[in-house]
């Protein structure tokens, strides 16, 4: 059946597969001291056009905002995020794992407002009881959103300023941030990215490796004894060669973009196709994520011929399910899909 | 430069990348609810002999400890070990990190011995304060422990009796395990590992797969919302089938045997060449490690020729190294060894 | 300066203090095994009305809430509370240090409400994502609420209710619990709390000792090793007896229940004289707190002759304040109030 | 009966809980913000010859440890301490909770030997996985220790200037500091504990008070956010005058050292009682605590007519007891001793 459900259920790339291949045999030094993983840092210091910059990889998006919050907050210290945030909504409470609070502001379309984020900021220190209080320490934001919804660069700075003027960390998770640079529109680039926080990551996972996510810290801001952190926290690799391999190979050449690109691309065709025939969206995005509105009918119906993911059901009984193109979705795919939805609203019809 | 450092220098045994290969862009479920996981599963209940086994993946040695001894153990728990054991020597504080104390006994040959647990538990539960003190929750031994030894049928036997008479739980680290279960002259067979634990894992990345390892609660012993704490974690793969694919590889007509049987008789040969050739050996192995004591001159000079592990000095100067073979060694690394050692041995003749 | 800033701004009332001189020398066993606590437990048992309850003492009420939800939670769960509880607006992230989410929920003058709370945990059980959530272990609620607030009997049970359908622990944070209990009006007695709730605690610090809360698991409900649960988290005190003594005093004759009453007679009295002069209250309370909206310039005036606490300032300008009358507030300390607040009204006039 | 069975099992010294009474019904703020607080810091501040030192008040022994560790290591350090040491042998793992191995050393009479420490982080800052490791991060040490010895201060310089030379913090509990600090012969002073450790702890409770420690940091070295931290860890106490008041009298004219050296002379005399009976010491000590070995027959007659400790049974079948003396320990007690130990040993005669 076709299915867009989600954007991690295939393996790797297959470019990334035929470097894994390549090296399979040669021998290398454990725990990311192998030549492939020094050679993925350097091209991503490269994309970030910061040769400062620390780069680590870690296995995935949890455990990357679990140890990236945990150690770059003091143990006082909690963690702003959307009320929609990942890490408040949906991973199993990691953050508070190991110690932190996650102090939650009402989101718009997923994002966090500047604004918001210096008011709670400001009502904080300037309570008469701070002390008492959980002291804010970063920002986190994901872009894309939960919700796919893109920063402008404007919103970015605006947020980056704020963090800057309280001398508070500002860290993206980008565990799709391949889909938010490509997509139609956006003023954000990698380089923006690297400039405006303090830590970020780009996903592998979800936009062609088999696992792997790239932590990024801008300038050469990564806490002291990372590498010792991540040991501790359970979530060294012996191999780290198996993601440096794939990032290496998502960095040469631009694949990593290249492959984002062409998965926003479906997403813009599919989301013409549903337009065109009367869909309507739950909210606007540009990137790989579409957020549609069924009646419960077409729910049912619609999901017997297309595999989508249920997101939430409307106080009016319809539904917001989901549709993710990714690096694997192929424009048969695509055309698949149009014919899908051109059929199925001539029998709605 | 002929490398036997350790037994993590390569990538993956070759049946399991192409394994990765065939099912690369095959749809599958994310987080481990794809079917190559389900089907690697069952190979491991019935290779266990216990078709109520809870069997989990887990990407590496570090986490499965940390995880296993943390959802196993209530808060007020601590867990016993050689303090010469990985959890206590070399894992950064992995345990400690999420609040429980290790219990460190003196170790004999890298193993505990069931008499000095007992005393332990016995001695911590008749003090009279012992209401201030951390409780023995679980026992935690590695088999092959860090120094390439084995227990018994015996001690492991012995080991159990003393954890189910105090209500304790026994957990076996195999990040090894299958050159422990095919080593010359054990007696100790999965099925034994399976009846005698509660908790143990079978390792992966060191054992043929570019990561992974599956823990094993025998007769459905595993902890209640697992699945939730690993993720809580951090430790969840969206895509569990990177995995799961290489454990069905490995379960499948008894690979991880195969190939564990081979890195133990290459090993086996080493240690002749060894022998014969007048070293003296720090610890008397039969599993895939060998330890070696080496003159400070003959440190320098064979480093030259062959890559091994320094593993300690010793109080008169001469030194520890280890030679590790793995899944990976061939007959033609062997036999070049062992002219590479003849050769040196004529040099220092 | 009269001052109704808080109810701990004195030591103790002078029956505990004559109890601590009278037995300060006799000798007894440490760590609460002294027959001052033994003898306070009895009493707290029958005044609860449950000769099967585990009954603990801790020094303060941060302390309390933060162990009494880790020991009663699994590792996974999370505890359910308005966002203006205390444990997620006034305790530095207590609970989170200890790895617990708080899953903070919408309050109604400072209430829990039962249907809130059901949605809430029925929403979490039926996400088809459920594993990757924090699970609800727990219901917190204070009584008197931080808004001084009083849930009735309807609305306990209610709550109670929900808690036993789900297999979820409610536990009710009392630091001012006797206020409560003898407030005008309540139909809530301590039986019905101890009926109702799993654990909740008896607060001494507010109420007429110079620290301690009794906790209370009703029918023999305590977790497993609480009380080395209490030395692991640093709260055992080697002179235990320093709470016992209090609390048998506290509980002889009545004395806690009386000097509730007391503190809540002066704050209706209080309440009165500011209602007849025309004040106007940000919420309607009938326990020892009052809050009332001032304009700037009554805040200004009126904080050079009474001591009162900042509570908010309000959208419009205006400033909510605290009044607290206490066990320690005298006829006296009325009557000036009084005459404060005429003369006060005079000059506005 | 006669009680020598510990320090802490009477209330507090009288001029303790006079000051207590004379201040009881003055208002003050909450949280340690009070005059007697603030006065005690002043007090303790000039007792150390430290103007700049950072002093904090908190309940008990086992918190303070836990806290004072917690706060001054980073997440990825440990805390290297003697195997005998409180904080590993005696609290339930406190310091593990907070997610910090203790790194046990062997110890000689309790004691840690400065060249061990050294040896110990010059193995783990050498060793070629150090990033694998727990980095050393502070020395705890007790003084007295846990046998009732006592560092010199040429050891504890020799500590001193390991730990700096390293960059490591040195603690020192001192929950029994006045017993060591009015011990015969000792050469180590107030000053000299200041001078060379980086925090530490004027033990309260078992030195006359009801509850509480000073912890000090000398040369306003106390960690960003403490009070904060104190708080989240769920020990700050409402009415914090509760201990000021306590530690302003101790440190009102020397009354901490006069009573400390009550306490050491009533056991300097009880010792000579001992050894001219011909009672043979497991420890030599000179402070409050006296370690005695009693033959199984000793231990039960003897135990019919003192109270006293049970330390622990020797591998020969006797009996170590302890003995301890303490501020509330009078001239009538020793008188009353004596006697009893000379009929006593008429009857073995």
């Amino acid at each position: 059946m076709l299915s867009f459900e989600c954007d991690y259920n295939v393996g790797a790339h297959p470019k990334l597969l035929q470097r894994l291949i390549d090296t399979n045999l040669i021998r290398q030094s454990g725990y990311g001291a192998d030549e492939y993983t020094a050679c993925a840092k350097e091209k991503i210091r490269a994309a970030c056009g910061d040769p400062d910059a620390d780069v680590f990889f870690l296995a995935g998006g949890t455990q990357t905002n679990q140890i990236v919050i945990d150690t770059c907050l003091s143990p006082v210290e909690g963690v702003i995020s959307a009320d929609t945030g990942h890490i408040n909504a949906h991973e199993a409470g990691a953050v508070e794992f190991t110690g932190h609070k996650i102090i939650a502001l009402p989101h718009e379309h997923g994002k966090l407002r500047a604004r918001d984020v210096e008011h709670c900021i400001e009502t904080i220190l300037t309570d008469e009881n701070v002390d008492h209080l959980v002291r804010p320490g970063m920002v986190y934001i994901s872009h894309p959103t939960e919700y796919g919804t893109l920063y402008s660069k404007a919103e970015l700075t605006a947020l980056s300023d704020v963090c800057r003027r309280y001398g508070i960390k500002l860290f993206m998770d980008g565990a799709r941030l391949g889909y938010g640079l490509e997509a139609a529109g956006t003023d954000v680039t990698l380089r923006h990215v690297t400039e405006l926080c303090d830590a970020f990551y780009i996903g592998g996972t979800k936009v062609g490796a088999l696992c792997g996510e790239a932590v990024v810290f801008p300038r050469g801001g990564a806490p002291r004894y990372f590498f010792t952190a991540v040991k501790q926290h359970g979530a060294l690799l012996a191999k780290g060669r198996l993601i440096g391999v794939q990032f290496d190979a998502l960095f040469t050449d631009g694949l990593y973009f290249e492959i984002s690109r062409r998965a926003v691309h479906a997403a813009d065709k599919m989301r013409q196709v549903l337009r065109s025939e009367g869909y309507r969206f739950h909210i606007e995005t540009v990137t790989n994520q579409i957020f549609v509105i069924l009646t419960p009918e077409e729910y049912e119906a619609l999901g017997r011929v297309i595999k989508f993911g249920f997101w939430e059901r409307l106080s009016d009984g319809n539904v917001v399910v989901r549709f993710a193109s990714s690096w694997a979705t192929t424009e048969e795919d695509v055309a698949e899909f149009e014919a899908c939805i051109r059929d199925f609203a001539k029998l709605r019809g």
